[in-house]
């Protein structure tokens, strides 16, 4: 019998509400003989509140013994913006080197979507997690006068994109239509962007198999809303990523709906799983928060540790369960969270009989 | 009787074509004792094969003596990425000290969106357009080998911010809404984020009738496609603004539509006009290029120079063409020209009968 150590950050708003329904789900597709230990980390706003911590090194130094990290959300308009993004939320993801920031879009039901017309939306977005302008690079001068300069740097090495771009090729490889896109700003960020094209170009020489594709940031962004389906994987920096991501939520679903994985693909330290929504404080403890997004960040972490059957098992209870939903009668987290947990598990002890 | 001394920088692929049906515009709306003397510039791809040369000292000098530029599209596939963006159009635009990036977004037909169900759009981003990551800072290390280093540097000063932002101000002032919204992603680009935030809110101070908003530019993009009735006024820095405004051209039209001015709003330089679309070399010649979003850069050039009433015609007689057009029936570069420019010019005689 084997056992998932699983570090668990509820977090802040509605993380605990979204992350309880994400370990209920995770619970029901386990195989009987995969044992779930779980422990909490008390990390976010209201720790900071208390304390001033953010992450000190002793709770990183322990999370970095778990086997993955299953977080809900984290930031509150009562912490200074940025001290738990960088303190927190950005330091997990560098200490454990998380370069492939993974986020899937998938069209599950067409009614989801803003845009008008039947839509086919399936593609994933690799964005690089450890570098671009997201490294902390930059200060400023004259601060707070009317000379003040600020910069920002992004930091972009042959062997930090490399790495992602060489991910990217191997996902393209995995899919179907064996199609990868680079997105950047090669036209003015001459010199990351000189950096990424030549990487892409050269990695793709080991790719014969997988068709490339360059865009713009820019154009990459009305290609999302009037061509959706031209994507099948994408590769991009971490702030692109981070813009062209919630952009892909929003056209394939919902950003109630958005999974996301941050990965260290190296299994140098443990991969974290967590929603791309944010902690919506307006609306936590009203049990109106959707857990789907964390149910699916759950089919991504048990994909990581090797339950490939388990995730997928996961993504067809949602899918399921989002074609059945009724738009006119809301219902409350945990009505969701059961539900599936409920199909998850069903299909599960269906697949077992099957089996014996 | 007054003389407009326009520069005219056809450039690369449809924009001669686009150009030449902004002119047609222009000329029939002026009034009949407004004479229009253009000059012409030889710049772009052609040149740039012919010489070598992208923007030289003695014509980027000349330009300066114009009271206006029209400028259509620049680049082509034959030139390496950055060359012509950076040598011709970012000098410009730098040169020139086009600080105010200008950009409305107006659906003018719901047919023309992607998004489902009708729109109210109605918002213009103030795109700050002379420092951010567009400065050419940066370089690289070990360039080419596998130890590379590429960083980018985004330059943000006081002086720069502000005078972005109180553009911003002035115009949220002049729409019935008065709703600014900043957008940036101070939570993670903290120093500038910093900056433009403490700015935002000083300049505020002095517009206690503009109600003010923020929204990290991850989060706007998914409002762009879900709310775009949200905006009315969009302040942001020049990278954000470079991808906001594609996406805000898709939602409400099309590329096909979208205007934009490089405006020196204190008129030491000569303002820059010209379609948000690119060279589009592939339909170049076709006679199929749509030239509306040059028509409504020629507006935003008109009402730049004083010409409140002409830019409205022209702005109407787009709106009204658009709302007649035949999908099913394509019509030429050309054609669509004619048709605007006739009914710009009808309802100039119109208002000049009115008046006499
Ligand atoms: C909260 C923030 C630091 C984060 C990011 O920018 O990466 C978020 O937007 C995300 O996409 O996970
Ligand atoms: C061509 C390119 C340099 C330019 C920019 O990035 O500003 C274009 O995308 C635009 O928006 O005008």
């Amino acid at each position: 019998s084997r056992t998932i150590d699983l570090a668990v950050i509820p977090g802040d708003g509605i993380g605990p509400e979204v992350v309880a329904e994400g370990l209920k789900v995770l619970t029901a597709v386990l195989p009987p003989d995969v044992k779930l230990k779980t422990t909490e980390y008390d990390l976010g706003a209201d720790r900071w509140h208390r304390t001033g911590e953010t992450l000190p090194d002793e709770e990183l130094e322990s999370l970095k013994r778990h086997d993955a990290i299953l977080l809900g959300a984290i930031g509150h308009p009562s912490v200074p913006s940025g001290v738990l993004e960088r303190g927190l939320l950005l330091k997990l993801r560098f200490a454990f080197d998380h370069y492939v920031n993974l986020r899937p879009s998938r069209l599950l039901t067409a009614a989801a979507s803003p845009l008008a017309g039947s839509r086919e939306i399936d593609f994933v977005v690799v964005r690089e997690g450890t570098e671009g302008p997201y490294t902390g690079n930059g200060g400023s001068l004259r601060t707070g006068t009317r000379h003040e300069i600020a910069t920002e740097v992004s930091v972009n090495t042959e062997y930090g994109v490399e790495r992602a771009v060489r991910d990217a090729y191997e996902r393209a490889m995995s899919r179907p239509r064996r199609k990868l896109t680079l997105v950047h700003k090669n036209n003015v960020l001459v010199h990351a962007g000189r950096l990424w094209t030549e990487v892409f170009a050269r990695v793709a020489e080991e790719y014969p198999d997988v068709s490339t594709d360059y865009l713009h940031v820019d154009a990459a962004t009305i290609f999302l809303v009037t061509q959706p389906e031209r994507f099948d994987v994408i590769v991009t920096d971490n702030l692109f990523g981070d813009i062209l991501t919630d952009l892909a939520a929003a056209v394939s679903g919902g950003i109630g709906l958005a999974a996301s994985g941050n990965i260290n693909p190296a299994r140098d330290f443990p991969s974290m799983f967590e929603p791309v929504h944010g902690s919506a404080p307006d609306i936590a403890g009203t049990g109106r928060a959707d857990p789907t997004a964390t149910c699916l960040s759950v089919a991504l972490l048990l994909r990581h540790l090797g339950f490939e059957d388990e995730a997928a098992r996961v993504e067809d209870a949602v899918a399921e369960d989002l074609a059945e939903r009724e738009t006119a009668q809301a219902r409350s987290t945990e009505e969701t969270g059961d539900a599936i947990a409920a199909r998850a598990a069903g299909s599960a002890r269906r697949d077992a009989a099957r089996t014996a």
